[in-house]
């Protein structure tokens, strides 16, 4: 969304918030944040008619004509016309959503693939029975990884796995004493339990689930009843080492309380996820700046974004 | 055991560690870890014997003729006569064990009761289907609450229990607007865990489920087991909150990961169970010492043991 | 104070902050913050004439007839009409006042049978020589226990005192080894030096004194002046044991400087006190919201008030 | 006591710890910490007698003849013979005692000078009140400023308080904005809440007033009693401000409770007292060194003593 | 500039940010932050026309005509008539920057005569080696010592150095056991990695030099090339002292990566370093306050500037 | 290391420690620590000879022939006879030491082609001009990556380079946006300050250079170095970056000081020397441990070691 001030700009967006305000000279307007593929922008219709409060929802697929401002260092839509979309612009969500980098069939595809690669008959099977609920598969391969900072994107988690996959693979080659099946198994189900904490793809938001719960725990009550429905043992030793590294990968070394890692394979994941995650959330702000620096709320520091 | 140097001690004790060594004269010696009600002493077995050697192992119950000497500030009992427990002694394991402050018989009764004051059924027969079970049941009320600084003694887990419980329902009339049923569920299930972190009521030891997963994420685990067994929806809301409450119970503020309390019966909680583990640890030191001030190594700081 | 958008509002309120500004249109206009016994609220007047600036000043008790709007996702009072409060209004400050959830006079009885079943002469005494003076009576049955977060209100650290005394009656008979008249004597004086702190009990400031010594080293400061007044020995043993209470409870463990908790009424008090707090703080919120989560600015987090 | 293994010495010490322990071949023997004005020693004395065990008690001062050896790489004397000190002797206990690089008369003249140099009445008459009493200044002029690491021997507060009114003096030039007799009381009177923390100037002890309360809270209520024994408003102007040096002396930045540095002389005083502190701190262990390199327990790693 | 709400203000300006925002009403304005001898204050400029956004761009003088608003507690100017700086007006930037307390020249004065006091030839010569290349020297006696906090003016880097050179004068002769040349030269080098880490003098900002590599290395960089040119042998023990001093000057003591000051010289630097900076942070928020107690951002904390 | 209590050893070590002390039945006796390939044991030899404490000096290679014994929990060789090796041993002090798990010919030659591989020739002849000097290179394929915890024997830190430039070559191939020549010299050249900072391959310790400025600025500055010696302009851009990711790899994301990582190559080197430095340091611990679980000094806690 790299538009210069005064640009014209028309286009079709989601609406993710939106407020009603009364301005200083006591007309009303409303404070929209809308998105589309090409981003993030905050956007103001002055002079606000009782119609226009009534069907500029959140959620709403839009269609807009403004101009580009600045406040505060921040770009700015003024609208000066919008309308909801209707079926002859052919519009849908799906349209306006950013997206991986790779097709989600694509990532789907590769998925599976590295499934039928655990020779553990015990993960595989575990995996399987996890990811044949149609309510967890299609939210596993939808939601974005993260609300912000990293892989925060239609089937962002999905691309986390797969290139999570995808290092452990490649690595595996340098590092041979590690547990591949464990290592794949935790690549692919340490954070199935966001399907529970994040409401939905589109303006994910925590459940009370996730709240109270937290989606590392509920990734670990996941793969236990999981492990239930498929006839494991709930001792099993591999399922163990599979749980061990989702709890201690979000787990800080000095901390005292919960668990720290204490396999080869807990410290390995908590170090490719690290890097996959800080990676990532630096080619986001890498590919929407203009400039060689840019600052990132992750990192809480300026970064340089200058890939020449 | 508050013996002076040079005193002479005839008792019964159980080999709590166990080291053999060569001392600087070429000679081998045994070093011990001894303990019965009394509290526990460091031993020192000189000139040791082959056969000595052999049946001095960990868990055997002696009897032993001693010194009491002071090495590097530390009482320690210089062995001059030993000899296995025979039948004629009637000596049981049990008459050794340091127990809770109140018969154990008469704790189990009381938590009983308090079971019976839970009004939600769901949460009661939550209780009591994870009870009904031998192993839990026996191990619950027999193991420590922690392998030192509190309630480190046969039976502690359940008398910390049941004293949360007092303070609860104590507290419960002054902040009536808490969830009653909630916190005397947490109360009794919050350390359920420790059944299978911990590997036995007399020289407890993490198990390898304990050091991977950690008692706490145990303890949901083992309650997500019982609601499926007893039948309750996973996603209970009661017992989503006794769930939360135990889960941000070992959770520092500070921390970004994990679960903080995020509603009024965890915070309680937190706060009690804190409160209790450390009034308990102090008034354990305060019984061993005979001085104004005494080292604490919970506290890491000398507290003022004089109770005048 | 949840009205909704477009709600119109007539009532009283008093004049917390105030501050004049220039519109972008170029005319005047003032910024306010009020209050009244429903909470507090930021107000923009329009178009203000000299007069309006003249008497709009803090303190004032102003009645006001306005329109709820939302700007950046707060409440605000957009005002039409506002005059200062007259005689046939027949309302006094005292009316516009958030109170405790109790009657202050109802409060006040209560702490003074608390102190009569001290049993130590000399901390009976002390406590009585501190109350007798009317300054420090006054302020502390008026003044809220903090500015903000917890039992910020007219007589809330009346209200803290009490309840932490209601507290500590209830647990000392589940804790009978600990010192009662040490432990009620620290509820009842363990903010006297907020007396000193805090400029007045309606619009609360830290006084020079409050921010270059602190409230806690100005409770024992108050103290010892007490006991020199009560002709009690600056060495007294009980005294000694008070103090330390004091100073302690507002320390966090991990600190080099300043004295860590000591004795089991010092562990005892600290908990207590962080749970009064803490409940307090989120009850307040609670009662403000309407939603399953609010953030709390005491926590730093959104927590669960839904309390069906 | 940088003596060589297998040196023999004949020497006069105190004795600071003293603790009997039996050997591996049986026979008893007692560990001793020694000290004089060359340094401290660890030292062993085998095979001791009853009677030995009787007279050879702390603070005793003792003549002994023994060889230097290592033991985990620490010095240790193992003795000969050792006798109790005799009239024929003629040494006093003054005689043992490490002292301040100054003497102890000097100091004291120095300290006379820098009080007549306090311009304000208030404060000079508060400073002299103070030391006019005879246990406050007996204590003042003997005692270490700490029991290790800095100034910790004879008279070491007393040279550190003159040295930090010789580093204010020299400063004052370059910054003549501070208020100079708010800085020299402050240099006086920081640490003299340590006349009553600290047992004795020979073989220092914290008293129960210091591990209670303090000694930084304990020279506020020192300093609080001299002025209300000098006449002196509690609420005077100037003694505020050194109150709240002293107090903010201690408090490191991050931390939320206690009080902050707010004025410029707090800050000033903040970072000349540790600077003296870690000056002298490694002017000690530099004089102790023999090599290039020495492990500080103050700074907790070693240090370059090479002073060429 | 402590200008009451109302004021008016005619008077000359540098341009330091520069940004155009459209009004609720529709109008475009410019915001602008300003700067003179006076210090900064932040200025709307409404209606904006074409020429004036064309003109009116960062780094511009001007001549400005304004009036005193209040927004959000913060004084701003609402710009009624402005202009460029013609050859009329006489006025050079050098005119509006805020300079040094002691003229720029006498300064360097001073500093050259601290360079002469220096009896080592290696480190004199290594001073001088750096000092007299012109890019180096001319950035070091004009740019800040920080952008902001301390020593936030023109030349304030050198007022800082020669400041730092009369302090260690000063207590070198309290400590004369420090090496007086390395303290001297460290006073002289220690910040001039900043020469390369800020962009200039005027409107200062980090190159990226100065963010990727850090002042402090940058400094530690430009001595290892000074001294290479100056024929110094890189391992010189003299300017291995002077390192260290630098390096360990910005290191907390907790870190474990970096280096911690381990010589006398490096914690006498860090400390008089700290209170240098410190102070006249203090001392800049105090010029600007009217009032007793003024927020300091350095300090995180409201600080205490009545100089009375 | 894995023998039992009363093994007999016959076999050829390398004298690390040495240490003379006195025995309790007042005999010499000298502690050693010994190491060879099968790892370290501290051993003592009683009675000692003049004689022998003159020969037994550190360093010195060794023929032992003593019994196992056990000494608080660890290891301990009672030697019962020893003499230094002769001539007709035929060992060399490359056959005691412990080795990289590869060959250290085959690692050079592997790290050879890494180097060949770097397209940029900037970057191509700074790594080539560094290790063309002798003794930068011997130093570099000789010494241990750190002193103790992981790669902590000969060649460990060639060992260390090769695998990190395996590690980035596979995965360069998942993010191929990374710059691969700046990547490969880092890992090559990042530890290249240790050469200068620890003394020896053998018996390593840190150089006066190493504990004043620390291995990682003496990298920064041996590469200034080598980049003048190759004439490369000291702000080459990809030199810049190469610095930038040495600089930021040893610095804790929350230190205000020091340089944070700010590029996508900073953030990569980061993670896989982490990666690399446990694992490697969990597989040492590995090869010792006879048990499932082992405490590892580095991460400080309890690690699984079972690796079956």
């Amino acid at each position: 969304m790299n538009k210069q001030e005064g640009e014209r700009i028309v286009d079709y967006f989601i609406v993710r918030e939106r407020e009603t305000s009364i301005a200083t000279n006591g007309s009303e307007y409303i404070s929209l944040t809308l998105s589309n593929k090409d981003g993030i922008i905050r956007a103001k219709l002055w002079d606000v008619t009782e119609k226009e409060k009534e069907w500029l929802h959140k959620r709403a697929l839009i269609k807009v004509d403004g101009l580009i401002t600045f406040y505060r260092g921040q770009r700015q839509l003024t609208i000066q016309r919008v309308r909801l979309v209707t079926e002859e612009d052919a519009i849908e969500i799906n349209d306006l959503l950013n997206h991986a980098n790779i097709p989600r069939e694509d990532l789907w595809q590769e998925l599976r693939m590295f499934i039928e690669e655990i020779d553990s008959e015990t993960l595989r099977e575990l995996v399987k029975t996890l990811l044949r609920k149609k309510e967890i598969r299609e939210k596993l391969t939808t939601i974005p990884a993260a609300k912000q900072y990293h892989h925060a994107y239609y089937a962002g988690l999905l691309e986390h796995i797969v290139t999570l996959c995808h290092v452990s693979a490649q690595l595996l080659q340098v590092y041979p004493q590690l547990n591949k099946d464990v290592i794949m198994t935790v690549c692919i189900l340490h954070d199935i339990g966001k399907t529970k904490a994040l409401t939905d793809p589109v303006v994910p938001d925590y459940t009370t689930n996730g709240e109270l719960i937290g989606h590392v725990v509920l990734s670990i009550e996941m793969i236990l009843e999981g492990a239930i429905e498929a006839g494991i043992s709930t001792d099993d030793h591999e399922v163990l080492a599979v749980k061990h590294c989702i709890l201690s990968s979000h787990v800080n070394d000095s901390l005292q309380s919960g668990v720290s890692s204490k396999t080869a394979e807990a410290i390995f994941f908590q170090h490719i996820n690290k890097l996959d995650n800080q990676l990532n959330a630096l080619f986001m702000i890498g590919n929407e700046a203009n400039e060689d620096w840019t600052f990132s709320p992750m990192f809480k520091r300026r970064m340089y974004t200058n890939r020449k």
